[in-house]
């Protein structure tokens, strides 16, 4: 087992090291719920009153071409693209995931008529299941949603299935989705792909056009660092582009915007995409969060990534000895960079945990889960946090009354 | 005609001169925008460097609750509600104005099934035209779009109608309905209302309840001063929310959205309006934005919006002779916050008049637009604005080369 100078060492000999100074990190904290919001990187705050007071206090309306806020969209793409393995042009940020599911799952439908199935895993997100659960509502009938075990989701890849829709890294148990596979298999029966890469994006290698993936939405403010509710992206693959027409097609979706012409007519790419004007303080906040991954290898991200979960997972086993039950895969190649652990009573013991100053999350009912964002997470963070951790189960501290009582928790 | 000590005399007497000192307008600008994008309130820059700092850099995750990141959609509508004459808890911040119209228009039609036609004027705003031809094509003909001259809706008014959906302030004539009169005709044939306010709202003196409105959005970022891009709202009157579900079924609009659970249920009132996680630094600058209203009386607004308007009409009547086309009502209470001009070189007399310091906007094809924002336009702004129109119509100036050249306009 590794002891703490062991880490250390890992550290001093980390290739992403140079990274976390990009970041402001409250002293005393050992965050590991960069999975949930990403910490806030040192430039944005000057980025933002910049924004703030020069472009719009003194820029005005004139900054939408002079700053290029217009341009906000394609340029945070630019950063994200990257990052997933997909071209500059097959990307673009706009409103949040929920919304573009819906975009990009209402347009493969249309495109996939007579197809009429939208096949989905029980356990995707859950606000991924209420956009498709919301879709398949206001056509009546005229659309299906299938929602099964994830065993039984290629076995059930057939020609009445439109799309596939499903989240690339679990939330609750880090479990990973061969996209490669999985996409193939679609693509046999001619269905469309479409993958959440919420969990997936900044903490991992991500290859949407060598898996031969065709749809993807994502969050901004994960392991992108892009702030709290940062706007999200889209990407679609290029060869489908102009084949789907989204239907939330607002006035930045129009081939000419500022024409103000009657008819919609959308605009070639991925503007078509979307929808009405973006909210330009957000999207500042995420280009200048994704700027920490400048430089940054994301074969680097995904080893230190797998690292970090198997060296928590292996000091959880040791020094916690079997006081939860792990509630994640053991091999670092088939999770995301998160962890998760399940104790009944897992709400108290996150929240002694919390108080301790490591601060993970929780998900109901009974799962611990603890992410590490590559970029700033150190391997003592891993050795402290677990101390931490064992320190309360052994002497019991989540037993007190403060921590038992059940709150809204994010 | 006034002069421009009457107009000094005018702002020295004016009940909302206190409001314009809650604003950082740029020296030497006069600026006539604020119904494109409001200019930047004294107190944003410190609130948002708070919010980065304190609650995103410090607070972390735990903010959603601490600093009640998760309230911000409520607190943010409190401060709207009162400004378009709609209950506190009749009114939700969220996403795009173009989002927002696609939620409660197919919310409505569902409703209102087995109705399916929706009528809108031709002169509506393009991207409320274009998301109402979104949801058509998405429909494929299962839903019927009317888009007629405004002189032919209330005669089309029938029990087909399942929506009448309308601008309230057009954005190039600055024409307003007479939306209680409008209300009770589509009430008498049972047709729902939605009104587009985003030209309205903080200009004007609006009553959604007393004029017995069903459905309204509007955006952020014009006389709600909350910044480009900023988002936007939705109202649907009391005895509609839990009627109406809306199809962008995120989980922020979730009964119990961190219970996870697998099934999407309806929150209660207007937090069903929402779809997926609200973008905090949006959120937050349109609430500091808002308090620029606080003590504010919307009547005082509405008397000096007519006033401002009719005094830059009779200005350009008596220094311009015959050189435009008014393209907006003479009469101030039929009128938004803004009067337009026409004229074939409407786009290079804007240019020159931006050089020139005083900043309007450009509509296509010949359409020139000036806004007044009561809470900062002075009236001696107005008497400068037109006095120096009046020069480079009577220099000609923008015959000059550097002004003819279309570029891309906001």
């Amino acid at each position: 087992m590794l002891a703490r100078d062991d880490c250390l060492k890992l550290d001093a000999d980390d290739p992403l090291a140079f990274a976390r100074t990009r970041f402001r990190l409250p002293e005393g904290i050992i965050y590991l719920d960069g999975n949930s919001l990403g910490t806030l990187p040192v430039t944005t705050a000057a980025r933002l009153a910049a924004v703030i007071e020069g472009e719009w206090g003194r820029g005005l309306i004139q900054s939408w071409n002079k700053a290029d806020w217009i341009g906000l969209p394609s340029r945070v793409a630019k950063r994200i693209a990257p990052l997933i393995g997909a071209g500059e042009d097959e990307v673009i940020a706009a409103d949040s995931t929920s919304v573009n599911l819906f975009k990009l799952a209402s347009a493969a439908l249309k495109h996939q008529a007579p197809r009429r199935v939208i096949l989905t895993e029980r356990e995707n997100f859950p606000t991924d299941q209420y956009v498709l659960q919301g879709l398949e509502a206001l056509f009546d009938g005229a659309i299906k949603l299938k929602t099964l075990p994830r065993e039984a989701l290629l076995s059930s890849l057939d020609d009445s299935v439109a799309l596939l829709a499903l989240t690339h890294t679990d939330y609750k148990t880090g479990a990973i989705h061969d996209m490669a596979a999985i996409s193939a298999a679609a693509r046999k029966v001619g269905a469309l792909t479409l993958w959440d890469l919420s969990h997936s994006a900044g903490a991992m290698e991500l290859a949407l056009n060598r898996d031969g993936a065709d749809l993807a939405i994502g969050c901004g403010y994960k392991y992108l660092n892009g702030g709290p509710g940062a706007p999200a992206y889209l990407s679609v693959a290029r060869h489908l582009q102009d084949k789907l027409v989204q239907p939330l097609s607002g006035w930045m979706g129009h081939a000419a915007p500022f024409d103000f012409s009657d008819r919609y007519r959308p605009a070639d790419g991925m503007l078509r995409f979307l929808s009405g004007t973006p909210v330009v303080l957000g999207m500042a906040a995420l280009d200048e969060g994704l700027k920490t991954f400048d430089g940054v290898s994301m074969r680097e991200v995904q080893a230190k990534a797998s690292a970090l979960g198997d060296l928590f997972l292996s000091l959880v086993e040791a020094q916690c000895d079997g006081e939860f039950e792990i509630a994640c895969s053991r091999d670092g190649t088939r999770r995301g960079s998160q962890v998760s652990l399940r104790h009944p009573d897992g709400y108290a013991i996150m929240q002694a945990l919390i108080e301790g100053g490591v601060i993970g999350d929780f998900r109901s009912p009974d799962v611990m889960r603890f992410g590490f964002a590559p970029l700033y997470t150190r391997y003592v963070d891993v050795f402290d946090a677990v101390e931490k951790l064992a320190g309360i189960m052994e002497r019991g501290l989540w037993r007190e009354q403060r921590f038992s009582i059940r709150a809204a928790v994010t």
